[in-house]
């Protein structure tokens, strides 16, 4: 593998000055530790990063890419970056989901125990943004004091992280009793396991979990910018299943619905740790659109990755949504070249025939292409805002702003 | 009718003296005007009411009872105090729930609609409570400056009663999706015409709604108060779906699942209340003190209701909690006379024959009798909440507190 000829050019002495490595694949990487963390190769990239690629391979859900020249530096994973802090959040939510009722607290915490807990992409985008936005803060009007990063700060902003989790973790819950699902991170969902009733309150008891502890930061811009985010998740969910043929076919209501379901729990949050962090209206709007165009790009990639999976090529994906009448940026793009396929999407995709006349549609048409250009698109805003933000010299300031960076780009080229 | 024979006794005149006097029943009662409140016979009455009470008749839900020597004034209806805010907040309520999806819409304006909106019980205690409070309130320590109860004020406690009755009605809405419920309000439930899926959603969305309103009181004391009545009604029914047989048959389960359904959101938001006047902490608990001990004197009634019905009967009523299972106070009561009901009652009344046999135990023992006892002290407790304010002249402030006590005669002698 072109990762372990890669990793074979560095001495265990080199690796060893990142204490988070770790092997994820004993057999073909140097084991260094015990630890979760993975291990992440890859340069600045700048454009179109699969051009100068190597070769990649994924593990535990990042994609490690290996570039002919420009390999040569051994940058830290984002995710190690804020690895200690992960893990106070992880302690921190399960915690904070302890409930009387012995049911209900199985309930709450089933996604919150360890291996289950997910890539924990948000709570790492908010801990990096956290000090990515670490610079000085304006005077305070009421008290005329230039505030600096505290200790304290940074809980308050860790909490965001937890509060988030337990908004994105509600809403798996409901939309999981919605679709009648049967698994969720490769464990049963917890409506097969105990049940809609339980999935149903499980979903209440973090939201009032949430409100409490969004309450206890005594901010109120705050409390609202989340709980309008949950609204949005309930609205895009309602869009998602109310859509006329009209607006099945438009880019435009996608694109609101993606934004309401995906982007903006990421784009919010990411605003309310520049908000509790005292900055300015123009740094927590690019702290949003940050967020914002991190996750419209994240849903992109998703909805090609639900077509193409692993694989690149077209039907090896789930083929879920489409199996489901939910009509994604690739086949919009295509109706586009192909008028035509605006009447089998028309008919909803119950007859299994229709789902094979718009994959041949889509194999002929740019859609894919169009759908990774649009998600390459929104990378490239987010990056913008990152590149947007007021100058700094600190080296953790720098650091977590290109962590930020190379997310977007982790994004792009995701397999799963 | 004893009703209509009190009536005559009282000239048109001196009727017109209460404006918001209407006659429900048009051939007993003179008709006054066309609007929609209700007249209320009664006067004060200490102790157990339906010791002293000639008869009693039931219009619009609420039960008028004369007395023999007492009955020489006419009050007003507790709700028709505050009938004019009630109309507010009821167009406020339409105006909040407003969605961008039309779905959504449809399904979160469901139970706000006119003629579905309910008794308002929750709304009118609280409105009332707003003006029972209405006492000079302590120097504050910010600004050393004496407030006075302003209509700003007065805006942001209708604002309370608006997020109660949203927050009541996002419970309704998953918890009849829970139960599969049928009907609610004389009306088919949301699940059953708009399916679950939506009744979820909707519920979600109120929820959400709910806490952005609560934000923009700028009170994180009061977010945190009423987020917490979220994780209550959430615990409260998950207590009642994962009872063991143990604790089925134990009546401090019982009480604090009762607690947690019904009594936490009135309480809590009687307590906003009195926290938005900014209150001392004494006021805010006997505040709190009242609307726990209402909430539980309204459920033991209604869990009387269950078995009697309107007709006092013993099997008139709906028979609905022990037919699913559910065992209530009554039972509770009954099992300390008999103990060998409690092997029936451990057998979960799937048994249709296991009903009639609980029901003749039931009708042999006090147990009926003891569960309107225990209501009635509560409703005493919450009398003595009232009593305990800080003494008050003006005649607002009193007429609101005997309200309050009146509501709590009126939770006691409701037939359904």
């Amino acid at each position: 593998m072109l990762v372990s000829r890669f990793i074979s050019r560095f001495s265990r002495n080199s690796l060893k000055r990142y204490r988070s490595l770790v092997c994820c694949q004993p057999d073909q990487l140097p084991v260094l530790s015990n630890c979760c963390y993975s291990i992440h190769f890859t340069d600045r990239v700048q454009g179109n990063q699969e051009t100068n690629c190597l070769g990649s391979r994924a593990i535990h859900g990042i994609r490690y890419q290996v570039h002919h020249e420009r390999s040569s530096i051994i940058e830290m994973d984002p995710f190690s970056l804020v690895a200690d802090e992960l893990s106070i959040i992880a302690n921190s939510l399960q915690e904070m989901v302890v409930a009387e009722v012995p049911k209900l607290a199985s309930a709450a915490e089933y996604f919150f125990k360890m291996g289950v807990e997910g890539k924990r992409f948000r709570p790492t985008v908010l801990l990096l943004m956290a000090t990515a936005l670490n610079i000085p803060i304006p005077k305070s009007t009421s008290d005329g004091v230039i505030d600096t990063l505290s200790d304290e700060l940074r809980k308050r902003q860790q909490r965001i992280a937890e509060i988030t989790e337990m908004i994105h973790v509600a809403s798996l819950l409901h939309d999981d009793v919605l679709d009648d699902a049967e698994t969720r991170r490769g464990i049963g969902s917890l409506n097969v396991v105990m049940g809609n009733k339980l999935s149903v309150l499980a979903g209440d008891f973090l939201l009032s979990r949430a409100c409490v502890a969004l309450a206890s930061l005594k901010n109120t811009e705050v409390v609202s910018l989340l709980a309008t985010v949950v609204e949005h998740l309930v609205t895009g969910e309602t869009m998602q299943m109310t859509t006329t043929c009209e607006q099945r076919c438009s880019l435009e209501y996608y694109l609101q619905k993606t934004y309401y379901k995906t982007a903006s729990l990421i784009s919010n949050s990411c605003k309310a740790i520049a908000l509790l962090g005292g900055q300015t209206a123009e740094v927590s709007l690019l702290a949003y659109d940050y967020g914002r165009n991190m996750g419209l790009a994240y849903q992109l990639v998703d909805d090609v990755l639900d077509f193409t999976g692993t694989s690149a090529s077209l039907g090896k994906g789930s083929l879920s949504d489409i199996r489901h009448g939910i009509v994604t940026a690739p086949i919009l793009f295509a109706i586009e070249e192909f008028p035509q396929l605006r009447v089998v999407v028309d008919r909803g995709f119950e007859d299994p025939a229709d789902v094979d006349l718009a994959l041949d549609y889509l194999g002929r048409s740019r859609g894919i292409q169009r759908a990774r250009e649009l998600a390459s698109e929104h990378a490239n805003r987010a990056v913008a805002a990152i590149d947007s933000l007021p100058e700094s010299d600190d080296e953790d300031v720098k650091r977590s702003r290109q962590a930020l960076v190379d997310l977007t780009q982790m994004v792009l080229s995701r397999t799963k």
